[in-house]
């Protein structure tokens, strides 16, 4: 199986990782034997070598600072735009692991037309594309015979996609609850712990949890984009942001949380979707749930369902390997 | 898909009210047509019908006492043997959901066998052919070119088996951590709320959660069965009871859950596995753990796991439709 990478950062890095390390697992196992022909950065340069790229040497050349320290090939050729390197690579599937925007999903969604066009695959950890154009990337896909698979985009690693569509499969999901960014969820740990809301934030920050700006985070977007991608996996809808109310954390002040604790309570920023629609807002879960027990960076779904009640799924919502594995996840799965 | 039933008790009949109440959803969303041509009881008679039991009128009949309130029928036949029926059925798949034995797995193992050597699949909710012979089993299988499924024998239809399997593909499991029997966890939970041992164990035979003798339940032996599951199931190990260090939860006093409280931890009876070994023990766990938070009858597993760390899934253990929904996904998963 052929495999072109666009975007080969945290989590491009650690999927090469894992394909570096765990090969002879793999090809052991799941009797799969990747050729990695493809690699896009945005600014460090681009890589296509139809025999297939090393993963050692790539992850290399990208700590050296650029695609341009990896070693001369036979058939490598350098420094391609993105159009022309889907074109030319001849790769089964497209891995979109590109940076995320929320509003246009550009440029990731015309690569992945561009990839459904030429007969590819396309599996994505870039949140854009499926939050804002659910629909006709379902379509493309359906037209072209090929399969659209996005685990990443909602808890890294951890599989709420797959266990939703496939273990839950003859349930029907009613709802979904979830813990889906784990910077909020940090910060709410530390208030509860006895910092103030500017402290929590500062400490996310030093971590690398949250980002400079870290509008995003606190303010709800990061979560109601992967309340989009559950409106549209589990119950085929597709919301926009205007559709959902969306609130973030930083109003929430020790008092409060305090006022929660007392009352055997924990507050929490969830993400909530039902077939009519889903918000995401701070919300005082009973001690009694299992997502009030959700600590820390981690993240947690809960699946309200006909034939089960309630099923949580807890893991890793961020990480280098964590996301990695979200792409052979989503690649196994196309074998 | 023709179905076969053995064993028509609580997790039975609810497999058969899934079938009963979702036949149009399960033809629609994923072309399920199935046909139960066969059903068997111990002691409540036996129905042969090739071209498919009616679920609702099954229902009925078994609610009146006996078998034999289902209505005649063209090419209907009454309690043949078990063997007997198996042989006529016909059927594409076994569904075993009779009582469990964890020393002999009789006479459930033996019609297991019969299937495979009909050509049949296998689809277990009974624990005791998996934890006593799934080695054998698995060569049987393979040897006849079908498949043994068993979902429904860890959590009910929480899926932790497809999980770990499917879901977690790509990563290697290194150990497993659960909380497997729904009324241990019952127990300890109202010894929490104040109430004695006695007590919590007789309002756990009160709600039908814990048998007359509940010595399966509290000594830590269906914890046990499910853990030599895990053990096959993740690692290819077939483990004997006699292998695990098993302990219940009858020496746990309210001072010892007190103690535990004061620290910041629960009492839970955690089901322990790695590929080394295996164990069952009353455990304190930090409230930060995932696996602290679950409450009452409910179940939960934790796997560590190579690329994602823990991951944990929350949901019941027991139950009619639950148990029967894992019937279910397993039947989906061979179609």
């Amino acid at each position: 199986m052929k495999l072109a990478l666009i975007g080969f950062g945290t989590v491009g890095q650690g999927f090469v990782e894992i394909l570096r390390d765990k090969s002879t697992d793999l090809k052991t196992r799941y009797g799969f034997t990747p050729q990695l022909v493809a690699v896009a950065t945005r600014s460090r340069g681009t890589l296509l070598l139809p025999d297939g790229l090393d993963p050692a040497r790539l992850l290399t050349a990208i700590e050296a600072g650029h695609l341009h320290h990896y070693p001369d090939a036979p058939g490598l050729v350098r420094d391609l735009d993105v159009p022309a390197l889907i074109r030319a690579s001849g790769a089964d599937v497209l891995l979109e692991a590109g940076p995320t925007n929320l509003q246009t999903a550009q440029p990731a969604l015309d690569y992945c037309y561009a990839a459904l066009d030429q007969g590819m695959h396309v599996v994505l950890a870039n949140k854009g594309p499926v939050a804002v154009a659910y629909t006709d990337l379902q379509a493309r896909a359906r037209a072209a015979g090929k399969r659209v698979l996005f685990e990443g985009t909602v808890m890294a690693g951890t599989p709420s996609l797959r266990l939703a569509q496939q273990a839950l499969a003859g349930c029907t999901i009613q709802a979904a609850r979830g813990i889906l960014n784990g910077t909020t969820n940090y910060i709410l740990t530390q208030i509860e712990g006895g910092m103030s809301y500017a402290e929590a934030l500062r400490q996310a920050q030093a971590l690398g949890y949250a980002e400079a700006d870290p509008t995003a985070d606190v303010d709800g977007w990061d979560a109601a984009g992967k309340a989009l991608i559950l409106a549209a996996a589990l119950f085929d809808r597709t919301f926009t942001l205007a559709d959902l109310d969306v609130q973030g954390i930083a109003s929430i002040t020790g008092a409060d949380v305090a006022a929660a604790q007392a009352a055997g309570e924990r507050w929490k920023l969830i993400a909530h979707v039902t077939p009519a629609g889903g918000s995401v807002r701070p919300q005082r879960v009973p001690n009694t749930h299992p997502l009030a027990a959700v600590g820390g960076a981690t993240n947690a779904v809960t699946f309200t369902t006909d034939l089960l009640g309630d099923v949580t799924l807890v893991g890793p919502g961020a990480g280098r390997r964590q996301t990695g594995f979200a792409l052979l996840a989503d690649v196994l799965d196309l074998l």
